[in-house]
């Protein structure tokens, strides 16, 4: 029996899986989360990532579901190209200046060899414009849409895509930053402004309701002020996530564009009365983000913890194999029980399981499972196959926190114990959540709230901040300037779902009159 | 009542919906019918496609049923950079040969305001080393798994990933040949040679059923030649239909790719008996090429065509709505009859079902859906209501020749209905293939078989040759040079599911003895 086995099986507190811990460093806690679920890792080439099987398998899920309720919304996918001329960023002015700046461009078409022997671009194949890779597709799509609608029975176009995209970053972390990422973009026409007003809330609800009811994360949502809007949108909303450090993380985000990008792109209909109208769009995004947002919600310090809506495997089983003898009895067992979970439904999905009979050690496997966060974890054995008994351990409880059932019982509750377990989830982001905001009524208290504090004694580099702060704001530039300046500290929306914060008041900052409070925080 | 109306209700002949039919231009019938059937079309970025909604479904079931086969045989999806360092092309010799010609290449990371107010790449934000967008991802993958692999227990590693490709392409057409593409790729290493051939042939398997079995297209698999392997494998295997047109196209590629992407990238591992080996890797991929063969393969002179067990909607109805005081017991009826339909389930999946009730004329909806390639058209009016009855047509059949039916009876049928759908999509295309393919043992023979003949009096373009040709052949490399440029004609591949092929015989061209015959054609 190997050191770490022995710790198992002793009395002792066990050592986290994950070093540093939280509190130890949470930023690099983060990183080593990502590493030991096997997420995902940087790749050769710089601000890349590789997505791995485990990472990849959990953003399916995250795919499965948002996409059938963008379908059950009336949306259709299609594609666009993944590059987009030079020119067409240049249209929409206040685009311009929010994309056209970090971003790959591509200038030949074709490799020769170069004087060393090596590859060097063409210079006869150098393109007349220049390409881009895509930061996002409001312009490539604007000129589709241009082409398809002609008519107001053309509206509303409703078109989602799934791409990769690509913003050059030059501080990058796994799937918080990175240069290449994966998500979707939404993007409808609409004949009138409301239409399309109405889409922009229809979509920030289809979020929250992913993040809340899916991702088991609670959020906040609302307008951004006008500095942190979507460059040409006329209004962008968010939704907004405390993670486990008080930082905001911004989730999603949908945009009601007006008119602009109709006019950049020329989105023309003809009306019923024979007119002819720029048409009114929005656009809507989440991305490989929201893994990152996962993990910084739920994950602790044994690893990554997934909400089982969620879950790529809601649970894997452990056969416990000694010797060959009763091997074949235990295989049996197994598959006896994976068709009867199989069977089982689980939010109109059958329950999914993995097996995994590597030729490893039990207590190696075991953790494994522990650090990639997969729900329940179920032991069988020898002894098991002639009781009919089964030991199960669920991620939300410690380790060594297991529970000998029956099978037939397992069987009969998983669905109340994944729905248990998802709905505790909720409760226990939702508790640090309310823990961590306040309603600050003076700038004194608020710059204590977001004052640096250390965790423990020493700490050199003190990190964690208040964390929501509900303040009264004038929505003056120059103090948003400067709380950005000094303190990092942005406006992340001016929430529309807490009932306290529309009441008007008085700006903690200018004294001006302040129509509600708007939600103050550090953010990634 | 329009004149395209009064066409369709007359015992005339209809005018074929696509113009040019497949016999006056093949070329652009094609083209016409994606167009149609609103498939894709071309974006303002040269030689990229841009695929609209109901391409995307299309693709969309393509990629479900491809996803569901690949997990079955063990492998799992994940996701690997879109660039590719310059030098990693540079690694394998052959392969720099083969891929690192006709690219996209990213040499800037910026663009700035230029002299005359537009932007430009900015000369300051020059990469050190040139990104290629990836042609292909062995490369890439290889510095991943180079990582992932120590040891023999992490053999075999069986990866997926799902993506978009470039190859720089000067002339292009919509899903046969564009710049960007989508597409799977499969990678995977092991650790003895022999599983590695059998992973090969087991992908190649895979792809012969989808064609086979959901396309409802026959294809010939077995080995290239030389000249057509993949830049860097030791063996190429691939699927090859017979278009409507009697040309091949290579519809999916599996590689054997021995130890060479192994060596150029350092997959190694120890082994058992603790010695360091060489892992053997494999790839394989199919793409949105696929569409453009099922478009070749089944479409007819009034569109698309779609096998049942890929079409995004298996039927459509279409309500008959005669004024206001009928329409609420249409719609009443209509959501009955979906709602029936959806609990049917055809090969696993729930019947899926269209309800178009556009403020459209009638006739123009149904062209659209004939267009579309829909399998059954429903169409249902008050009338029908009142007895009970529908409207059924099915896309293999004549646009006028439509069926009343008992709605129970099309609830209760439906399945087999389709079922005979798929089956004669694939017996009527396997008829095709039988018809123009030929057992041919004198050059001459040959020569005239694939002597392009006018298809009617007049035609200056004459293009449709003969077919497939199963000759002996030699693999006299200057044979098939003198053949691709003298006919266009190439092997395809040397067929394994032909047993009367398997026999030897002398080369028609050299006299020389040949083990087995092999598929000539010319190609897509």
């Amino acid at each position: 029996m190997s050191k770490a086995d022995a710790k198992q099986n002793t009395g002792k507190p066990i050592e986290p899986a994950i070093k540093p811990t939280r509190a130890d460093d949470y930023a690099e806690w983060y990183q080593q989360v990502v590493r030991a679920a096997e997420l995902a890792e940087n790749s050769v080439v710089r601000g890349c990532m590789v997505i791995k099987p485990w990472g990849y398998a959990l953003w399916e899920r995250f795919q499965a579901e948002l996409d059938t309720m963008f379908k059950d919304t009336g949306h259709k996918n299609a594609y666009f190209p993944l590059f987009i001329p030079k020119s067409f960023l240049e249209k929409e002015a206040e685009h311009v200046e929010g994309f056209a700046k970090e971003c790959a461009v591509v200038t030949h078409h074709r490799l020769i060899a170069g004087p060393d022997g090596g590859l060097i671009p063409d210079p006869k194949a150098k393109l007349e414009e220049p390409l881009i890779v895509r930061p996002t597709s409001e312009t490539i799509i604007g000129a589709s849409f241009a082409q398809w609608v002609r008519s107001y029975r053309d509206l509303p176009l409703l078109i989602n895509q799934w791409a990769n995209v690509v913003r050059w970053e030059m501080r990058t972390r796994l799937f918080l930053r990175t240069t290449e990422f994966l998500w979707q973009e939404g993007h409808t026409a609409h004949a009138t402004r409301e239409e399309a007003e109405a889409e922009t809330q229809t979509m920030l609800k289809v979020y929250v309701d992913f993040a809340q009811n899916f991702m088991a994360m609670p959020v906040h949502y609302g307008a951004k002020t006008a500095s942190e809007r979507f460059p040409g949108a006329v209004e962008t909303y968010s939704i907004e996530a405390m993670m486990q450090d008080r930082k905001a993380l911004q989730a999603g985000t949908s945009h009601f564009l007006g008119q602009n990008f109709a006019k950049a792109s020329g989105i023309r209909f003809q009306t019923k009365n024979e007119t002819e109208e720029l048409a009114w769009t929005t656009s809507w995004g989440v991305s490989t983000r929201l893994v990152g947002a996962l993990v910084m919600t739920h994950a602790d310090d044994d690893g990554l913890v997934i909400p089982p809506r969620l879950a790529p495997a809601h649970a894997v089983i452990l056969p416990v194999l000694r010797g060959d003898e009763t091997k074949a009895a235990v295989m049996e067992y197994v598959a006896a029980l994976v068709k009867e979970l199989k069977a089982v439904r689980f939010h109109d999905r059958p329950i999914s399981v993995e097996v995994d009979n590597r030729d490893l050690r039990g207590g190696e496997k075991n953790w494994e499972w522990i650090k990639k966060g997969v729900p329940l974890r179920i032991e069988v054995g020898p002894r098991d196959v002639e009781s009919g008994n089964l030991v199960v351990a669920r991620r939300d409880k410690g380790p060594r926190d297991k529970t000998v059932m029956q099978k037939s019982a397992l069987v009969a509750d998983i669905v109340s114990i994944l729905d248990e377990m998802q709905d505790a989830m909720y409760q226990r982001a939702l508790s640090h959540r309310k823990e961590h905001s306040r309603f600050i009524d003076s700038r004194a208290e608020f710059e204590q709230f977001f004052t640096p504090k250390a965790n423990k004694a020493g700490d050199e580099k003190p990190e964690i901040h208040g964390g929501f702060a509900f303040s009264h704001f004038s929505l003056d530039t120059k103090v948003e300037d400067e709380l950005r300046e000094k303190f990092k500290i942005t406006i992340r929306n001016v929430p529309d779902d807490v009932p306290e914060a529309l009441e008007p008041g008085t700006c903690i900052f200018t004294g001006q009159p302040s129509p509600r409070r708007v939600l103050f925080s550090k953010a990634y």
